[in-house]
């Protein structure tokens, strides 16, 4: 179960409150890339973690941590709101700064919806989706989700810092660059403690390779038509990453025939035009 | 640009139909993990691709035996719907297969929305959304993308061949699991052929790192209360991955004050009762 | 900032693992209704909170427990999933739990996506959306929100106890509808530490009522065609709930003319045919 | 304005309710071809109507009709789900008709969420999603997409006739497939009314047809490779269907070159490794 | 069924179109807070209602009042697109006032898609999304969800108000405003109506309160590490607001053990390394 | 399968880069009309084609060059975002370009998700859709479906040439509107190869009318109350369309009664104030 004390984990502070940067700052709350998203990602892998439970105590531990992130960028977000922008260009607007801001690039529901606080949003107001929360109950599989989730991350945080000039938000992003740098390698310590590329791929290494059809697990497929230049590099030629083969290069073509559905059944109310079918006997190859 | 022919990749079959097993077909067509999203996800990252062109041949080539795959999986949903389940349970049902397949495990709108066809919808119905394409800008960032999809998809695929007996559609998934490998050991080449993790981490390696605060780049924050132990691993101790600092484990504690935000302004319609506030002064931590 | 131990608020046991409740359990998950909602609710609630900090600290409190019912349904969800079906009815799904638990009414997805575990979506697979993360700036209309979400959450907890015999699920879903029971009141509590109906009422009170327009803000508007029996109660007669108007039932009739839109403008790509308008000068009422 | 009485438009009976088919019904409700779409997308379109009043008032009269009959589809989902299935096949589910129903394919959010009522989702438990609703200020656009909703709102609608036999619940189906008959002439006759296929096509018909490159506007592009058979047809030959040209097939070759886009700039964060490019100058075709 | 007239239920006037005014009211027609919600959600619990018919006649009245809120919201729309803004503050733009417009802050899909007219969408352009139709089954609870909707709703349109100075626009918000006084009233009543707090909580007030645990079913969790202040208040202590207990703060502890799930089954494609678990027999606690 | 070159199929040309027009191009990529939406809608109606294969293999063709469509506005995209807008209007933003493009009206998702390329979204961000994948079963259901979506698309691209001075994106529009001239064109043209309306009508054309209501198939139902005027048109009076019927008008009456609910039943978890019930009977009518 979970606690809280009334403080925040890192400070937060906003000298010069800028609407238009608390829309920005949604895409780190409610974005893809976002700290809702990796919160409960890893909750759900720890909730649902079956094997050795260091693991699931790292997940927990660190899932722990980014609940307060949300808090933070969400202080942020308010903070930024109390402001108007420092440069209102409308005379109109000019007389209340709220129009100002809404008119001027914030988004309109952190007012409209939200009272000037944070929703549960990304940077263009879309709401937070469950379904970027990826617990795939396969350890290794999870941890590249969560690498992945931090390294895009990383990269909205440094965009952020790129886009303010605001000494005490620089500050924050800096703290939270820093634990983004920490966050990616720690899942890839965990591909590391379970032995690496050749102990962990592929992925799932539980199942028996002899079932796949092995003659195209290290071929790199051309798909170009004649005349398109093969693109070359440590995937075209060489061992395979997991050791267990070598890739290769190998022109694409139709291994099937050509598709043959049945003519549509009587109950399915296609057109009466579709009833007839060229399709002379069941599907083959 | 793109072109076809009328055939298939690799021969789809299916020797007993079953619309429940077409139902769980979607979730790689649609889902999160399907088909839909890496071929959307290798064109965009292809389209979008700033810097050595290799790199993007490699995505567009890779995406383009995608589309493929979406087609030989929507025409095996195809297949398994043109024949009733064999063990239809209810009188009234047998006497119409639809009938029974629907009211059986079936996705519903295969037949109500498809007229027994494929659709761009998950093994639940839930439409494909555009959010799961990542493309980052950054080309580290991608490649995690794309090893998280592809582990992600050969673990569904394993899956799915657990819960089939069909010889064909067993056949059709080897083929595709074996492709998963390649494309997982594909990417995984990339970071490699960029220099492996001391060349490309952290992501993004274009940062500079000393504008991070750097003292908690490799900490490994223990959020637990008093009394919990702390999970340790190749995280908690010994060089990080990229080789620029030492992991290492430190209790959390919050290093901010309590949050103090404004009283509502006045146009934000607040209730009058919050118009007091405890708060003195601005936010200073 | 936030902490956590190992530990769960209240023992999840489960005696007889169903697949298909874990299916059900989903809803109190990640539906409209659930405790991810509830959570992330009470916490954006908490961090965007302005006035007296004792509601925000309470939010807070609140918000940190629902937390670890997720966690709570998280695990239910888990140990649901390790038992096979016990009336499983088909002779080849009985020699695969897995595949007859598939096929009898789980959702395929904790298998296909989650490898038995928890999604953070609702019992139909649809995911968590943050669109009901209600967070709107002014406590008495966030308490109502809070109080419905308690009130649809409370009705749910009670269906699933009805939809199952486990002791165990039994245990947990009576403690889950005692919390129930107290958030409830505890929301309501805040209208009464408000100064309840006439102090509160209408939301938002800080907008002066003599700018809307009053002759309707007590009206009860009949929009039934002639002959429709008016449905008498407390809202058609008597003092309103504020005790600043009476109630009073009246025949909603037009009191605005048809609405005259200009033409389509040169750009707008409408069809030529619709170039001719009818109407004769601006819209005047 | 709008006006109701307390009386359905047709009478909806179920002689023998199914959970079953109130799960189905669903799709009509809140599907993609279902009523709330239908619905709102009349009314909407009526809204925004611009030009001759004569549609406008078409549209408002046909939307209105359409929120009768999400009336009298959400009663026969109540009505469908006041009995228990007549074929439980379970044991402990029979002693409990709810259990059994959930259990045995209804949409258990008609339970768990509703209470027993229809939801404002689809077959699977999708929401209803505004995005479909289209009116797009081009009245040719938006009667072929009201030709659309209501073809498969047929196809639906027979669909659903298939499914069950249910006198009273095949009664309804008759009168809202010959709605359906109805409403694909109403809005097929508005083509009629502006003057067929000569005088709307192509659509939006106020763009200036010598502005678009012409050489391309009645050419049928073959994409497929080398050796594969062009698909012939009333489109790949003739006059096309506005008079305005000939239709005529061609091969699909490339007419750009590849793109070339820059180096990503300092501030997007990239990896260093896309710092080098292989352009040489600016996109020139 | 329905019916309608050509006339508005309340002038709408536009003295001074404004296309960003014109993106503000879509959070008032497709918002969560919006018009499209109350209507269906009031229609929907009408559809549904069992029980004393004359709840269903009202929700069903004042639901059809609603959809002419809708319609005069998408008129307020059309009419603000009419004009371009007065501040076009781009040479280049402001020959095409459509241009500055769609440049200066508007809803692009208003002109896009809709050719100047309202969109199913909120302020964001996000589609209006059918789960927010609450209809529990509930009376109770939906009386709950009500004045939830029109709370913000009326929040939302007081802050519509403060952003405009068209006094066309204001004139028309006054009377929506003083609706939401009414409805928010209305839905009060029916809470007194059906006895008030005591004869209402907790709701559902059909589930036997002995088979909750109700030694949980009056406390105030506090879930604060120690040090933090307990947040005190009419919730924390005195009688309940149903009158069947008394508030208590305690602190809360977890009463659970660990979570132990069992290690991977074979099926599911787990990494090898997971399959060893701590875990030590089944979850007793 | 699927083949590429590494070429466009027409030049994509940027003269003077527009980051906010970068945005609007957004929606042809993702939105409702766009590349994404048709380019899946094609293939999937030929994945799933029943029928002669002449249909599936012209679906196929044009699907395929969609993708092409796809990279096109994506590298225009890519191009758009190259450029810092030519009119910076604040000093702070014109220091820093991108800050100033993302603070002037581009979508920040393209620098903060994507470092400056395009997104899987349409122009407010909201991420493309799969339930927008049309795709019945009924090949003439899904012409209409097609010809909606190039006659929306026509409009949008008509609309995007209207908000462009920039001759390269002229000129690339210019294209795009002739291919959606052509395809208008196709879709139709597939209706006439089929007959026309007096064979596809009513669609499905493979349902008995006689098993639907045709007292009811060819009437225009007047919702109006009294005093509104009937819209007349085409669709009132003379032939219907299909040539089975004629059009007539008639006044909307009710001919069901007034729906009847059972009360709730006890597992239901209404209140208990719903217990009774004014309902005597079961619904006859």
């Amino acid at each position: 179960m979970f606690y809280h004390d009334n403080k925040l984990q890192y400070p937060v502070r906003v000298d010069t409150p800028d609407p238009r940067f608390a829309r920005l700052l949604q895409q780190a709350i409610g974005g893809v890339e976002g700290e809702i998203r990796v919160c409960l990602q890893y909750l759900f892998q720890a909730f649902g973690a079956r094997g050795p439970v260091k693991y699931r105590d790292m997940l927990m531990t660190t899932g722990t941590e980014e609940i307060g992130h949300i808090q933070m960028l969400a202080t942020a977000v308010a903070l930024n709101l109390e402001g108007a922008p420092a440069d209102t260009q409308e005379a109109a607007a000019a007389q209340n700064p709220v129009v100002a801001a809404v008119m001027g690039g914030m988004d309109p529901r952190q007012y409209l919806s939200a009272g000037m606080a944070a929703l549960a949003a990304d940077a263009n107001g879309v709401p937070f989706c469950g379904s970027h929360v990826y617990a795939s109950g396969n350890l290794a599989a999870d941890m590249y989700a969560n690498v992945t989730a931090e390294a895009t991350g990383r990269a909205l945080a440094c965009r952020l810092y790129e886009l303010t000039d605001d000494s005490g938000m620089k500050d924050m992003l800096s703290f939270l660059i820093a634990r983004d740098t920490m966050h990616q390698q720690q899942w890839l310590a965990v591909i590391e403690d379970l032995g690496g590329h050749t102990a962990t791929l592929p992925i799932p290494n539980t199942f028996d390779q002899r079932a796949e059809h092995q003659e195209f697990s290290y071929n790199f497929f051309l798909t170009g038509v004649e005349g398109t230049p093969a693109p070359e590099g440590r995937w075209s030629t060489g061992p395979s990453m997991d050791g267990k083969g070598e890739f290769r290069m190998r022109q694409a073509e139709p291994m099937g025939g050509e598709p043959r559905l049945a003519p549509p059944m009587s109950g399915s109310y296609a057109q009466a035009q579709q009833g007839v079918s060229d399709r002379a006997g069941p599907q083959l190859d």
